[in-house]
């Protein structure tokens, strides 16, 4: 009997050495195969062309033999799946997960080590992770590096990050594959701590058109106990290879048996619209684990932020830097800071009147003064107010107003300190009824040698979602790793940053007009950005005659964001007293839904325009935004979206004739129209401009 | 008036090029000058001889220049401090703390940084530390290393342990300096994780004694926010210099002006009794930082412990290391589980009828099927009892007899983990009324990369016996890093491990019989230990005959450690069976006191032998421990400590005739006298035993 099994089970190895599996469209497939030294091998072809050609997949061990090679094939598996699922906030309310799934399971020729791939081919592309089963032979091991290849068949065009494993807040360079090139970029970008991995490191999502006018998107779903994979780039074969980020001794991850890598996808079309609206990123993720959904809730909110970028106020109570070693109570109040009672009450005020759910306030609690560029261990403590701000009395009079507190901990990167704290920082905020919280890492990691993108900031920022849920608490983390779907799992972990947000654009060479273009085919993929949309005062010249900054769109464009950035959480995020200027183009801020029935990208080409229309969720009201890069641009949409039949009344946003992002950023139309699922509009936008619509039904 | 005080500056620099002082008694003087290019030394002179010859000092910084060199000398002061202070609990009601101190101001040419170097010099020694004053060029700073040199005057006889970043755990090597060689140990030990330093490094507290008979130690106190210091030898010319232990990416130690150095200390003394009784390390750290200290009691305890270092029951429910991701629930209990329920109240009932305060159990909480030896980081969550223990019934019991619980946190190093949870775990213990917790530190630490005795993990213990004190809570750890007397400034810090204890004599070559006669010399002048004496059954046969391994004392002995090993934590070690089974020897262990009025040391020489007789605080009882090494040892004692004319009896427990550590350590015997003041005892101690003698007053 046992001789028997053995000679069935070579009969499979030998036999199976080459499997296809494709997308249930068929437009996409891969082929798996074991190269003759045993290395796994994929391919994959888009309409029968390949996209991504032979590419080696494996893993290399500390200590032990690399899962890279002497392989044989035990098995393989091939199963469809086609289910949808109701996000509890999303782009759409519900989500369909349809894809074809091959499971090769590999054994290594004399360690006896089984691992196993897995590749998901949806509609719009291809996905695949290793899978490490319980077994004898592997228990505890430490991932040293990751060998897996996306080997592209062109010199495409790619929108590209350095490979920086402290900051994605950089602005997309657009190139030729050929022509990545961290070395010669310019790094006065305004970005803290910056990491560079190499000259020829990119991130992913990395989005690709190739010259025929297909696009490709590199990325990964369910970065889950794993470090971030950016991408080594081979400019002259155009190769990429997974590049782990490491820990502070240059292990990459440490894992037990039986796991999971995150998955590797490859998102392909020749329409970038299936790019940009694949929700193939949130169903590789792990269904939700929260039981009782129901305090997780959109909010629309303003805050004590812009009014610092600006340089209006601070968020320190002393002056900033001035406080080495000075206890609070010694403290001097410079006269500027801004999260006190009283503005906190305008603002309160502020949200009520316009009817926004909350108010976030930076700069409450005591540290600033010394918090920034020196890897300080002991800055916050997440629940010691400054003297000029009663935690208390601005509980009891959000209440009276029926608005939320949100609540802010800057950890300055000291992670080791957040998580001591975390435990009394959210008791603070459920006694003091604050649903939300905005997080935020600016500085270099503590533990100190740790990187922003390493496994173990991956584990935290994950780990702080969970708590959050443990007290039913939102999450909104600034400056953390970039999501790759957990909000699916943990639907409170809200939003995020991690990307170059609107404020760059208050202080530095700020956010190019192509920058908004790029991020729903990028940093979008894996999640809701919080990037801050709303500027109405564009320049900053406006504060201080001598500054020449300014956001890089019209304000209609920032009208527009508030539909292309898909986010439950919005911030209306410029100065109350800039929106009671401009009341008429505030009314679409004050108007735009955050949660949606469903989402349709109308037009889209990365780095050059985006228009999307939104259905908000249990409403017939739609909303559309359209946003274009530097270049002023002309379509005509239809409106056959809307149900047949009936009237609707329309009112559009948008950059008067003369608008143009640098030179008169403030010139806006507005115009209501009757429609119906027959008409058409016609878009014009500004160089750097964009058109927000709302579309709500006649009675 | 700008110039006249530049002259005058220029006037002290030049003059004060060397300064001299010494210790109250005047046998100890110490010397300070600059060298030629004004690098800090120091020579130490006892009765007139130089001990510590000319030495340097000095830091060296990462990225700014060394503060080794090129200074000059701003200001010296010198000033006289004498006061007595009452530590909560100790080896004496009141400490006199009586130094002389010089203050050197240095500043150095062209950086214009300024350090100060504080000496004290007490009767039993010299301390000095570096002070880094509130400055405009030095705020933020790391350091690289320390240049602090102890340079020996001849080839002293030395008792050391490897210089180990991890680990305290080894027995003590005696050898001439010269012989220092780390490749030459045996290092099949029992210690779970080792990090040798090199060859030729070792470790502080470092016991010495000259040729000519004078007794050295070199040592440091107050380590706060500085990892602990082990020391290069150069073993040719009998010099020693500082060793920082580094963190993950190699530096020492992170700081911000103004800040302190820990103190560097040299006892120095012809009579080794004066430097085991010395309060020198505790006097140099801060006064007591709790102002309610009424919650700090001294304790003597049972616990569920021992029966697992001998095999008869575990720490784990479902047998060890058979968990590879299994859940709680899912696991099959092995039968061997010693922390139940059932157990529990045993031990209770055995604590309440004996008079202890408290009951310690380990194995109490989930994760022990798979805890140790894989950088787990998940591992506990100090919350969640197995199955088998219940939680409220313990408490419940455990208060109906009148018995306090103490809590066990095992970390298996996992840090971050740890601090993550540990507000839930401090405040379990607040529920269930346990007002001590013994931790663990077994393994490679988590952050990965950090050591046990870096600055992060000095940090660690301290900010965990902080917090202990916010929930008035006492903490005894173990695998920490050995104290250096910050129990002053928490004394809810009550006791710690720090050094090979015990239970290594139940499953390794164990602890040879002159270990206890040197840790009162090293170990324990940084604060008491949780050495856990007690051990009745002395031979591991006793549970099963494979077995040779053995406790290298007799039972005598193991009484007098109650006395000679300092801590107001206790245990009573052994199992309740084998106290039964000895009523007349536990009868010792039952009436020891814990905290002291005072404490005489008769006897003492490291590695020989130890008398050390201690009055019970508010209190006329006695209690007398003596104890050797390998060798037999008789002695006389006067009990002229007595209070004149008042009568005593005694009861003196001591090694039979024909005991020996090795082949008959149970043979003791038992002996009621009366004694006064005048009285004589005869001390007759077997090979690696001892004699425990308990007075009291005859009314």
């Amino acid at each position: 009997m046992k001789n028997f099994l053995s000679l069935s089970l070579i009969f499979v190895m030998n036999m199976v050495f080459s499997q296809n599996i494709q997308s249930p469209s068929k437009n996409i497939a891969v082929d798996f195969k074991l190269s003759a030294s045993g290395q796994p091998l994929y391919v994959v072809n888009y309409k029968g062309s390949p996209l991504i050609s032979e590419s080696t997949l494996g893993i290399k061990l500390k200590d032990i033999p690399a899962l890279d090679g002497n392989f044989e094939i035990l098995d393989t598996k091939a199963s469809t799946f086609n289910e949808s699922w109701k996000p509890v906030l999303g782009e759409q309310s519900s989500i369909v997960n349809h894809y074809n799934e091959l499971l090769v399971s590999l054994v290594q020729k004399g360690t006896q080590i089984k691992m196993n791939i897995f590749f998901r081919v949806f509609d719009e592309g291809v996905a695949f992770r290793y899978d490490f089963p319980k077994q004898k032979d592997l228990n505890y091991f430490i991932i040293s590096d990751e060998v897996s290849q996306f080997n592209l068949t062109d010199n495409h065009k790619v929108f590209w990050l350095p490979g920086d494993f402290d900051s994605q807040e950089y602005v997309y360079n657009e190139t030729k594959f050929s022509e990545i090139d961290n070395s010669k970029l310019n790094l006065n970008n305004g970005i803290g701590v910056k990491s560079i991995a190499g000259q020829y490191v990119v991130q992913s999502p990395l989005m690709m058109k190739s010259p025929s006018g297909l696009y490709l998107n590199i990325f990964e779903a369910a970065v889950v106990n794993y470090p971030v994979m950016h991408l080594d780039a081979d400019v002259k074969n155009y190769k990429l290879t997974s590049h782990l980020v490491p820990n502070a001794i240059g292990d990459k991850a440490y894992l037990q048996a039986p796991c999971v890598s995150p998955w590797r996808t490859i998102m392909i079309s020749d329409d970038a619209r299936y790019i940009v609206g694949s929700k193939m990123i949130l169903n590789l993720n792990e269904p939700c684990k929260i039981d009782d959904t129901s305090f997780i809730k959109p909010m629309k909110y303003v805050g004590i932020w812009w009014e610092m970028h600006v340089g209006k106020s601070t968020w320190d109570y002393a002056g900033s830097q001035n406080a080495q070693n000075v206890l609070t109570k010694d403290l001097l109040p410079s006269g500027k800071h801004g999260a006190t009672t009283e503005n906190t009450k305008k603002y309160i005020d502020f949200a009520a009147k316009n009817g926004f759910d909350g108010v976030l306030v930076e700069g409450w609690n005591v540290g600033w003064e010394d918090w920034f560029g020196n890897w300080k261990e002991e800055v916050f403590d997440f629940v010691t107010p400054y003297p000029d701000f009663d935690i208390d009395a601005v509980t009891a009079y959000a209440k009276s107003k029926n608005v939320k507190m949100i609540m802010h901990h800057e950890t300055s990167a000291s992670v080791a300190n957040y998580e001591r704290h975390l435990d009394r920082a959210f008791n603070l905020m459920k006694k003091h009824n604050y649903p939300a919280v905005k997080s935020g890492y600016v500085g270099k990691i503590i533990p100190r040698g740790e990187f922003h993108d390493g496994q173990t900031m991956v584990n935290h920022f994950n780990f702080v979602a969970r708590r959050a849920a443990d007290y039913k608490l939102m999450l909104n983390s600034h400056e953390s790793s970039r999501p790759t779907g957990y909000s699916r799992t943990y639907p409170n972990y809200i939003a995020a940053e991690a990307a170059r947000g609107n404020e760059f654009n208050a202080w530095s060479t700020g956010n190019p007009p192509m920058h908004e273009t790029i991020l729903p085919f990028t940093r979008l993929l894996g999640g809701p950005m919080d990037y801050t949309p709303g500027i109405f005062e564009i320049k900053m010249s406006y504060y201080d005659k001598s500054k020449t900054e300014q956001v890089h769109t019209t304000l209609a464009k920032q009208l527009a964001l508030y539909v292309t950035m898909y986010s439950p959480l919005q911030m209306a995020a410029d100065l109350p007293e800039n929106y009671e200027k401009y009341p008429d183009a505030f009314q679409f801020i004050k108007d735009v839904a955050l949660d949606w029935q469903d989402s349709k990208y109308l037009e889209a080409e990365p780095g050059d325009y985006l228009t999307v229309v939104r259905k908000a969720k249990n409403s017939e009201k739609w909303f559309l935004g359209a946003i274009t890069d530097e270049n002023a641009r002309q379509s005509e949409i239809k409106l056959n979206f809307l149900t047949k039949g009936k009237k609707y009344k329309a009112i559009i946003y948008e950059d008067t004739k003369d608008a143009d992002w640098k030179n008169n950023p403030i010139a806006y139309k507005i115009s209501t129209i009757e429609v119906t699922s027959k008409s058409k509009i016609s878009l014009n936008l500004a160089p750097g401009g964009g058109t927000a619509i709302s579309v709500e039904p006649i009675n």
